[in-house]
């Protein structure tokens, strides 16, 4: 199954009182993860919203192992979990460079829609796309 | 079951270019129902926090039923799904004010811990709050 | 000159870990400041946007007094200070409500702008709103 | 005068639905400048909270030329443009890589202060950073 690492930095912003990352923020870094995964097919998200198809979720779920810290180096992998008809679900995992603890783990799950918010067969709409995606699932 | 309602009026920078909220701030809507939940208890988060009890997640997930709007008004129903020794679990629904209708609901679990992120029994800690949040689970 | 007041409670998601608000969340209650502002004028940002007229800032500004804490409840005061023919300038005062302190105070300008970018003057394409702006400036 | 450049790539959490980044996330880039800025120092940001000495805002101001947008590969130029003895202000550009175009710049001014949040002057208490930092006004 492919995977693609993406990298960033914690940032200040994501911190909390708490002194960690503020749970909310890891949705924010599997979107990164997200949209390096698309670009690493050679299609980037941007471009597929260009062409009408955009991806709502319609689910999200993430489990917390060990907190995050300001200026920690995270690795984000993420892969696809499912791909269906008219849906799509990734998986991800939030890593701590350093030594390379598991931090995190989640998924999302998404519909393929169009602009209108109208659930399409991307098998049909966009051919290219899901032969792409459909090549990582195995 | 006890629930509380918090009330919040959607921002323009919790949406993005989809037009519609960006998917990880329902998460921050459910942190506020929380807050409002214990508020609503005559015991704020805030003072749980002073007294050296804190709630970091070990879960969460939502489900997306339909998008909130920039400048919406929405419910958040928070209530306890679930109370043991060393967890907890809340349950969100988000609510648009306008028609009622059921925007997303999710939950999210919690450790108590200690400052120095060491789980503690509430029950044992702090018996004042492990009374109040046990009458509201049944 | 006419005032506005708008009113939150700070969200966890809002503090860092300096305990303290985030200083770049300042600019997004000046912009709650300024939807409550525009929903006074009995005419919200929402329809002007409907209407092809945006807002983006060409400028901000603010200057940090005292911090903002979890759980305060604040107020943004919010005025015009400045109307021309395709910009406008707000001003902001944030408060602490419990003992009414002045934490912080900022402005805002922006640009009238259709949905191409391009400059407008507010006087011609919306002269209702440019005559309910104009009174509020003195 | 020492400049050091940081890298981001626009995250969709940073967009709204004027299809363009936020414009409060500016500030948050320039947090990424500089921390990045005292990276380069060898003398992180994180050590100097460790050490007890925390930067609060006590200003900042934008300047907002052309938007970004989604995806786009950004770079955030850093510098220092005064150094007094309980202040600094830090100056950025927002540079689009793709065309090096400026699409915004900013300062933020910091008062140098402990824990207690009391003002310190940094040539006493760290006479190794300020030196750092000196070195970098010119």
């Amino acid at each position: 199954m492919y995977t693609k690492d993406a990298r960033i930095r914690v940032r200040y912003a994501e911190t909390d009182q708490m002194g960690v990352v503020y749970h909310g923020n890891y949705y924010t870094w599997f979107e990164v993860g997200r949209s390096e995964f698309f670009n690493s097919l050679g299609y980037t998200y941007k471009e597929l919203e260009q062409e009408g198809i955009i991806l709502p979720l319609t689910e999200s779920y993430c489990e917390y192992i060990k907190p995050a810290k300001y200026f920690d180096d995270i690795i984000i992998r993420t892969k696809i979990i499912a791909l269906k008809g008219i849906r799509i679900t990734f998986g991800y995992e939030v890593i701590r460079e350093e030594d390379h603890a598991l931090l995190a783990k989640g998924k999302t799950t998404h519909a393929f829609v169009n602009k209108e918010l109208k659930p399409v067969r991307i098998k049909k709409v966009n051919k290219k796309v899901w032969e792409l995606l459909e090549k990582c699932v195995n």
